[in-house]
């Protein structure tokens, strides 16, 4: 079993301490040694687990996993069951699919196997992960499904769903992430979520939330189908609306390619061209982290990543057509790019981080004139994706169980796009003047449309201002006014912009005192902590699939009845009944 | 220490054994000894913690709690700090103002400490304390303080709050469920939410959600008060939107008394008298609790408590001056207190049911006559307090963490307010015609307009109704068409408001099959579902904090970091540091 999974990685992510450890002696899991490190950067040329085929309007993306290459040890990837290697490729095709085939309208998500569609994340590998990696890999598969219907509300791609089989648990989920899910009508083939019946735990990728926020399934039907193992087929699953439609399987192929160009017909006119999705090339050292336009460094001892973001090299490019020449070169694209890169690995790789901090070195100026630029050209597709991309890696920011934090210094380049890191962080410290011996200019923030309107909506529907200042409206009205002015440290202040403004004397003092005080705490409540503050306002079904459903399902995978010794997950397949604590929570 | 505590609750109480252990031989812990229960009927006269005031349109609720008696053994209530046994208090004294003295219009919530108002839950309390019991703990003092916010909202009692001192964690959450806080500013008085940094847990009841959702504080602003062990105090902690005014300590009375009256001033014209909360008389024995109009039937071996509502005993009265004069005996009030009770006494004290049966037994038209003269009285202020009751109770009941089933048999009268119940279970059942030597008339189930309309909204707002019905919201319009109609089992169904319709061949089978197998799931993995599943639609902060705030806070309680034996919360007061696990999940 798994022999073609690194060991290494296996070893990295064995099960969890039995209780508060400690750290191994200044050592960080991913300093252990590089290659165990989990990669996220893939291209179809690679994938193991997926084929991705584009025909004018339609792209089809199939699912054929390849049971003997699990991305961790110890498992098979049986029955199109996935684990985190399979949706890394997954994510990278939907990625794919926006960049490289904006044609695309329609995107049928198939199986390769014979009458089975997906049988959920693989459940040997869950009983085996840590539970650091579970909760991990549950915030991946859901952005990645987030992703699926970001694509089909703001870039016309529509998932249609094509169940030829068995869809079961993260199979069905992947399947309510689609617009549209076709089920074979074969007295066989259903839709089901099996996890408490037989596993104690929750779907844990939206499911419970989609079926009742997304497809509006009524309450007591949702119970029935979430305590049925086998699940629900033919009729009964178009009743109850847990699938859109059922067909003989003779007719299958006929209804999806109906199906298809119905829905094709009615998404509108699509560029031709896409762009390629080249490597995000990186250079890893011991404690660093090398992209083109984002420097990763980590103080492993004080349990720190320094993230720094650098500016653009040079103008905007002259038009459209010469963005889409630059292509995933374009200043904004790539930084991007590397920066979501960048966060992942710190997520799965680097599990001893307390805080990142976010630094920025480059031209404030420069900065907005790309932002300028993106608005100018906002009809076009290149610029419209950049936008999004951008949006989808702010989220993922914002998602991220790290203390966040900003440090405006001069030299820095927070405007715009850029500036809206400082409000995604927890805190951010701007220091007010310059540092003795540093002739730059002090620093400065210059704020932009993209940080007032809703271009990087937060998962609650506003932007990070509009949350910042929920109880002060007349503050964000202010600061639309500043719009495009350099703001210095007072005036951020002044304006609410930023946490502390700081001169040169405490500037160092704080900072460290901080930064010290944030790795003392308990990194289990500042994770809760974090996802309550973060995120204020309206909920939306994003949001309760990241609170609700996620803190519960962290509480699940945490309680002895399905991951103690005789849980249901431990004891999953070795013959032996769980045996419960009966008390009620 | 403890001496006043009952011993039995104190082992009833002990710490969660190591894992999953089985029930103890079938005997429940309550059916151990029922003086080990925890009860939740008090008054005044009995009260050991609280002292309530009535001056004209101005209440004084005072806390004074008496460290000498803690609810369970094993430690003391100094500084005002609170157990569940303080807040069974607290919120008898909230129902009482709004029933005895709905002419009150201010209440003021002030501390009989010098210097002090309240710190918070008991630290050692929740150490010593089970899972189960922490859990239940926070749930119960959230309703309390939900309930404040309804009666500030729908009874015109606003809550002023006079923090004299220091207004620790829950001693600030207290402050927080307050229309207006006023803190003294002497240089020591401060407001704090010193959970994370002092114990590695969250705030635990709504404290985070309100400082963001209800005060609006900025977040970064949240994340500096949140970390900061000693608190904010004076100008800044106005600044900051954490309380509305500060005042010398000199000028304290003074300015409570000033704001108080401008309140009242701005209240509308109230009712002078209010009905005695006369006590709810309740007969245990070993598998029964027997109320007037409600009997609970606990069949511990199957896990079952089985819940009878009796419909009323004779006609609604004459006029509301008869409905006053019956007061605390008047059918639909009776009915609420006693299945309230009810529903507590399971929460806390039958940790092993894992369903709750609702049944019904009386005339189904009678039943709609007291919802018509509640109807045709709705300008009355007890009418309206006894609605906003039922709303409160019903709400409880959907925040149970047991399967909720409802059985609709001849007999039965779940017409109007009681066929509420059916539509807050996860499912319901309702049998076709009658079983065999029954010469009852079949069962029909009676919509009302409270059914339909937002008078008893869930914590989302929506009806529950409206909550079912999201997906098809044409069913909803046709219910509505359907309003004073007898249903007959198979028009139910056919309305969708019914799970199930079943003949009485299948009718002990499939019922039989649904409550074994409930019993038979592993309990947090239901909790975690139902608690999914039962609140579709639209989020409040009510939502908020029962959803995200309590699951997270739920994990954070499993977490070794908080409760193992070198976590924060077991090691707090003893010296020694806790020692953490540095991953962050």
């Amino acid at each position: 079993m798994g022999e073609a999974a690194p060991k290494a990685a296996q070893a990295e992510h064995a099960r969890d301490g039995a209780a508060a450890g400690g750290r191994a002696g200044g050592a960080s899991a991913r300093g252990a040694g590089a290659s165990a490190a989990i990669d996220f950067r893939t291209e179809p040329s690679r994938y193991r687990h997926w084929k991705l085929g584009v025909d004018g309007e339609i792209a089809t993306l199939t699912m054929d996993v390849d049971e003997k290459a699990p991305l961790l040890g110890g498992y098979e990837l049986k029955l199109n069951s996935y684990d985190l290697g399979v949706d890394i490729e997954l994510a990278d095709a939907i990625e794919r699919l926006r960049f490289e085939h904006p044609q695309a309208k329609v995107v049928l998500l198939k199986s390769g196997k014979d009458r089975v569609f997906c049988a959920g994340a693989n459940i040997r590998m869950l009983a085996g992960a840590t539970h650091a990696h579970k909760v991990n890999f549950c915030k991946f598969t859901n952005e990645t499904r987030n992703g699926i219907e970001d694509a089909s509300e703001n870039s016309g791609q529509k998932y249609v769903c094509v169940v030829n089989g068995t869809a079961a648990g993260g199979g069905y989920e992947l399947a309510l992430a689609c617009d549209h899910i076709m089920l074979v009508d074969d007295g066989s083939a259903a839709v089901s979520l099996p996890e408490l019946p037989l596993l104690a735990v929750l779907p844990g990728t939206g499911g419970l939330t989609r079926v009742t926020d997304k497809r509006k399934v009524r309450r007591d039907h949702a119970d029935v189908f979430c305590t049925t193992e086998e699940g629900v087929k033919g009729k009964r699953a178009v009743e109850w609306r847990l699938v859109d439609e059922v067909m003989p399987r003779s007719k299958l192929d006929e209804a999806v390619e109906k199906r298809a160009k119905a829905i094709a017909a009615k998404q509108g006119g699509k560029a031709d061209k896409g762009i390629a999705l080249t490597p995000v090339e990186r250079k890893r050292s011991a404690n660093s982290n090398e992209y083109k336009f984002v420097s990763v460094a980590f103080e492993r001892d004080n349990r720190r990543a320094m993230i720094t973001l650098r500016g653009p090299d040079s103008a905007p490019p002259s038009s459209a057509d010469a963005m889409v020449q630059q292509g995933a070169a374009f200043w904004p694209l790539q930084l991007a790019r590397e920066l979501d890169d960048a966060i992942l690995d710190i997520r799965l790789n680097e599990l001893e981080v307390a805080t990142i901090v976010f630094k920025s070195d480059g031209d404030a100026l420069r900065v907005l004139t790309y932002d300028a630029f993106l608005d100018a050209n906002s009809d076009h597709w290149l610029a419209r994706e950049i936008r999004l991309k951008w949006k989808r890696v702010l989220k993922r920011v914002d998602m991220t169980s790290r203390s966040l934090v900003t440090l405006i210094e001069p030299g820095s380049c927070f405007a715009g796009t850029l500036a809206e890191l400082i409000f995604a962080a927890d805190r951010s410290y701007m220091l007010i003047g310059t540092m003795q011996g540093d002739n730059r200019a002090p620093a400065t923030i210059v704020l932009g449309d993209v940080n007032v309107f809703g271009t990087y909506a937060m998962s609650n529907g506003l932007s990070r201002l509009a949350t910042r200042f929920l109880g002060e409206p007349d503050s964000l009205d202010t600061a639309k006014a500043e719009i495009g002015k350099p703001l210095d440290a007072d005036q951020a202040e002044q304006l609410g912009l930023v946490t502390f403004a700081l001169d040169d004397i405490d500037w160092e003092d704080e900072v460290r005192l901080f930064l010290e005080e944030r790795a003392s705490f308990s990194p289990d409540g500042l994770t809760g902590m974090e996802a309550n503050l973060r995120f204020a306002g309206p909920e939306t079904m994003e949001t309760k699939i990241f609170a609700r459903l996620t803190a519960w399902q962290n509480w699940i995978f945490q309680r002895p009845n399905a991951v103690g010794p005789e849980g249901a997950l431990t004891r999953y397949g070795s013959g032996q009944k769980p045996n419960f604590d009966l008390k009620r929570v």
